[in-house]
């Protein structure tokens, strides 16, 4: 078997160990919940349809970063931990897409709109969006707990003040203090400076992206295989400004990305009022009447396509586009010297460099 | 000091001791947050402030749980156990008040509604409802992390596997699918069978409310003691009722209590929809013009003070508050029994006949 075959190998082994654990934690979890009642089947059923699609980056994250830190190839733990992160995933996702009022995700309903589909359907009363709100809610709580239950079930390597746990407990923090200081933009920015705005999007990105979806992760990974913080600094190296590659790409998506591949609907992001890098930087070098114009329309609902079309022209022709591939190009770059620099056995190096290869130049 | 001063002080310093983990606990994640952004101040005051509050019946009962099992007083265990379940407590309340549209918490505004009003006061840009909802969301799934996060600081005791993990994972989920419980019922009440109405609203009660506020607490504080398998059936055989009388109360409080006590505009539960045993009784008691008028108002934001007292009238002359008053008279009397069977010392033993007159009693 030649090494890349190895690395395809382990790695879908890795992958199809994690969807197992997540099938058998959820159908164990469905036990109780049917004990409880057979109502409660359909927030079962959401929880479970989430987690059985995504590109399972946070786990492969983890998984590399327990291989690099000498962690054994299929190793229950970090498939347990594997299976945490995309359940903690699933929970951000249900609540994200309440907070940005996203009716999609992956082609399919939200979570939240499912729910005012059912209500819909089977004609229920008072209203139905409010209903799915409120489940919604709840199903993220729930699984929000769940992915905590299933990461305690990692045992000791992931104890009361293990560096595991207080990597985990840091990145759930951190997190949602990055999506609220998101939320936050989307309404405080247009009366904010202006000059601050590029500076405030990077700290956002940060936080509720790039340390989250790789940083944190990565570390998680090594961690519970040991490592030395001399390692775990030269993961963060190499997985910090990855991630914020990968999140400045998912912006340039959210604005320009292809509905059919992304799933989500085109310019979704623009009507969500993101005030992302690209915007920040579009308002920042556009025209002033173009620049006021994006601050009167950029979250409102009712963004008709011409809008959006507009917008998107705006960001391309004043060079923020271009000046944020730059970007994606230089954190890339910087992780990937960074990677170069880890001592790290051959296996674990290349699947670290394919996985960053996919994450930087995705279309989806 | 005689037997009662002792257990006033005891509870007392009990009751002290676990604020002040939770200011230290709360600082430490102030810390934490104002590293990533002075932004997050709101989110983190708005948690602090709710858990200032309240009437700490949960962490009491696990307290009485453990010294009922022979824990010691004080233990730092059992102070940590407290300061989980109030950190849950909040968490559960906040983004109950978002499913709820409740504007008020104990008198103050809720924390979703404080954002909205921090919002306006700000004068932002886009809709200060939504805005309110969505750092509400947040704030909730924050407040969830951190109590399970204390909820680990307990350390060995409430390691994998162990049975107060067990009682804290399966209270969790119990009480979010009760919430859901709860919610559907308010929109698919209408359409479905009045006569399981009462039944479904009993088991909605005994996961939402008694497994949560009382059963589990209690059981948590006896298992982190180590307690055996027939002492748990014992608390359980005391709280379950105990908690069913509680949650019966609280409706009526719902409906008929009085503003300036309870902290909630007058009939809150009936803006909100709530299918309780209460207005499950009285659909089934009042005429069917009664029932009709119920059915259609029920639930509805712009239920008008006149409805209020219609339905509050409907309610009394069904005959359906006075069934309530049974049954919480019934629950009452059941409990006690049990209480009066469990072999426990004094101490606790009257410290739970005391927070059981109080729950059931009380007007707040």
């Amino acid at each position: 078997m030649s090494a890349a075959e190895q690395l395809r190998h382990e790695q879908a082994d890795f992958v199809a160990a994690v969807a197992g654990e997540l099938t058998g934690f959820l159908s164990a979890k469905q036990s109780v919940m049917a004990a409880i009642s057979p109502d409660i089947e359909p927030i079962m059923g959401s929880i479970s349809n989430l987690v059985t699609g995504g590109k399972r980056l946070r786990a492969l994250m983890c998984y590399w970063g327990w291989r690099g830190a000498g962690g054994a190839a299929e190793a229950p733990e970090v498939v347990t931990a594997g299976t945490a992160l995309e359940l903690f995933q699933a929970a951000a996702l249900i609540h994200d897409d309440i907070i940005d009022r996203s009716d999609t995700r992956r082609g399919g309903p939200s979570v939240h709109r499912s729910f005012s589909q059912l209500h819909d359907a089977q004609g229920w009363a008072l209203d139905s969006e409010r209903f799915g709100q409120a489940a919604g809610i709840l199903a993220g709580d729930l699984c929000l707990s769940f992915s905590e239950e299933a990461f305690t079930d990692i045992g000791e390597r992931a104890a009361a003040r293990s560096t595991a746990r207080l990597i985990f407990n840091l990145m759930r923090a951190e997190v949602m203090a990055g999506q609220y200081l998101d939320i936050l933009e989307e309404v405080a920015g247009p009366v904010r400076d202006r000059a601050g705005a590029v500076h405030r999007a990077q700290s956002i990105i940060r936080f509720k992206s790039a340390k989250y979806s790789t940083e944190h992760p990565l570390a998680l990974g090594g961690a519970l295989a040991g490592a030395s913080t001399e390692l775990l600094r030269g993961y963060s190296a190499f997985a910090l400004p990855l991630g914020e590659a990968f999140q400045l790409r998912d912006d340039v998506l959210g604005v320009f990305g292809d509905p059919q591949t992304t799933g989500k609907p085109a310019g979704d992001d623009l009507r969500e009022g993101k005030r992302t890098v690209l915007v920040a930087l579009a308002l920042e070098q556009a025209t002033a009447a173009e620049s006021a114009f994006i601050d009167a329309r950029l979250g409102h609902q009712d963004l008709t396509d011409p809008e959006i079309d507009q917008i998107r022209t705006i960001i391309a022709e004043s060079g923020a586009l271009q000046a944020t591939e730059v970007l994606i190009e230089q954190f890339g770059a910087t992780a990937y010297e960074a990677l170069a620099a880890l001592d790290l056995d051959e296996l674990p190096k290349t699947a670290l460099r394919r996985l960053a290869e996919v994450t930087v130049s995705r279309a989806a």
